[in-house]
């Protein structure tokens, strides 16, 4: 298929209905590969709704606990004790306390999950140190590095992974390899993927599913992928890069504590003066996330629509005209909140 | 919504992509309910892709050990520890031996599970003194009755449970209802369904789903749903029920050891003299495996596409023309393979 030629890390495919499919398939296969049971994942990383993934993925700092050894906090109520324990949270982009804890329970690690640019975390890519650490102590200790870029897909033309020294064993991908219809995927290294492939002499890793490539999902994909070209996305990281300098001239400007992050066709509004580099750093504390509300609300009455965590995506069928409205809503915004933003502990 | 209508246990409803994402927010949203880790299943039946509900789906006689206390069995290589310790299974239609196994875990169980025609048991319908047992039993000890209707749904215009004189707590739903495209929900009480409520001052399970709900599903699977209403339902049924006497004459004619479950407008077809009441009983030994392959490849050859279970399916665009076609593959089958039929064991 069209996708397998945009990273050398994806030598087999298979499809899913949702990026929370994709993920879980992408855990169940590491663990097949490897007969391991825990997982290992960055603290305030949104991966989809799989019990394990979802383990620290909105910690806050009631509970969070100490850097050194973060507090593994469940996201559902009556999540099983089990899940608890078969996770490893560690800190996005600080590799040195990432591999200390990864030590702790080297043997029993199946693979190490990263977002290369974690939205909930911040929407800061992770450095190459960062990814290059996990990806040397993963070889070391028999484990796989596993990218979750069901959002990150978008930024190159192969994927965040594109810009990393390090290819992921494993991938996980979703939202626009659809063109808009329910879809997820697992790409990796063609070993690895051999736990799915009922012809082995022994199937590790069974897996079905009704609507799994099913024909509208797959034709609609292609299209989009094949619309999606190398031009397309340089065409549309440029635009967004105009728009991130637009915007943060309004915020010098207005001389707002308000500072963007984000990579690609993506960027991230955080209420503080300096972009955060980490997720307790980036966290909201009631104040903010409720000035945040306010802003979004005021956005979306001109138009605007933003994720809930303030992050905005830009499509393809954005143009100038869409940039000069968000321009002139975003100053607006900045002037109607601007007191509320001074005030904020962050500012 | 037009699904609500149909069953008065469809107090309220939350779509996800698939089946298995249904079944997996329905045991979620019993945890959060209960605040309890564990979830009781049928050894044999099939509920998707989520860990927990693999647990015991393909056992055989090698590792299912004794029915007083059926082993759990991983499907895939690498299932946690954790996810077997927190699974009770127990023997479908078996009420005494299932409360007996319900009672050991009596305080940590959160659902108990039941596809009412699960396919994978062996297609059989579920017996209203077992299903009543199983909901008394988790009424008396605070655990919810979940019911999987993915694919039982279709049965009747109300779903399998029309048919019982109890309803459950929470159903998972998928298959028909998206009118082809990928579609799951999880559909119950007003109360349990509280959990996923945003708006309530504590939100117990956030679930969010780029592609849950998505328009496209729900326009197709509205129509579906209005075109399959009680007549559509009553012609399927008894064109289905017309379709089997014409099987099991064939089959009587030939003298094969062969037998059919089912109900509604799904039927299997069983490598046995007598239709079997029990997953263990309708278990296919190797050379049974081997020769029902053989039969499903021969009856492809002739147009008639059934489930790798041969388990089948009639839809609504079916006609007497198909069932003509069916009958005559199904009797050029039996003909073909009636020696081997014979030399079965459980002939």
């Amino acid at each position: 298929r069209h996708l397998c030629g945009r990273s050398s890390s994806f030598e087999k495919v298979r499809f899913v209905n949702s990026g929370t499919e994709a993920v879980m398939a992408m855990i169940k296969a590491a663990r097949a590969y490897t007969g391991r049971p825990k997982i290992a994942k960055a603290e305030g990383a949104y991966h989809g709704a799989y019990d394990y993934v979802e383990v620290s993925q909105l910690p806050n700092p009631s509970n969070w606990g100490d850097l050194d050894s973060p507090n593994k906090v469940p996201l559902v109520h009556g999540t099983p004790k089990g899940v608890l324990d078969d996770v490893v949270v560690f800190p996005f982009n600080d590799p040195e306390r990432a591999v200390k804890l990864l030590d702790k329970h080297a043997a029993d690690i199946a693979c190490v999950i990263v977002d290369p640019v974690p939205h909930k975390v911040g929407l800061m890519r992770a450095s190459a140190e960062f990814v290059s650490a996990l990806s040397d102590w993963a070889r070391r200790n028999g484990a796989l590095l596993a990218f979750d870029e069901v959002i990150s897909f978008r930024i190159s033309y192969g994927g965040a992974q594109e810009t990393f020294p390090v290819k992921p064993d494993l991938t996980s991908l979703g939202k626009i390899i659809g063109g808009g219809f329910p879809v997820g995927a697992v790409a990796g290294r063609t070993d690895v993927m051999k736990v799915l492939d009922p012809q082995e002499p022994r199937l590790l890793f069974p897996l079905s599913g009704t609507f799994s490539a099913n024909p509208v999902t797959m034709t609609a994909g292609l299209v989009a992928m094949e619309l999606y070209d190398k031009a397309a996305v340089a065409k549309l990281n440029a635009l967004t890069a105009s728009a991130k300098d637009r915007l943060r001239a309004v915020i010098r400007k207005a001389d707002a504590p308000v500072s963007l992050t984000g990579d690609g066709s993506m960027f991230k509004i955080h209420l503080k003066r300096n972009p955060p580099s980490s997720y307790r750093e980036a966290y909201d504390d009631k104040e903010s996330a409720r000035v945040a509300a306010g802003m979004m609300n005021h956005l979306y009455e001109k138009n605007i629509i933003v994720t809930n965590s303030f992050s905005c995506m830009f499509s393809t069928a954005i143009t100038e005209k869409e940039v000069d409205v968000l321009e002139e809503a975003f100053r607006d915004t900045l002037e109607k909140f601007g007191s509320e933003l001074k005030a904020l502990r962050g500012a």
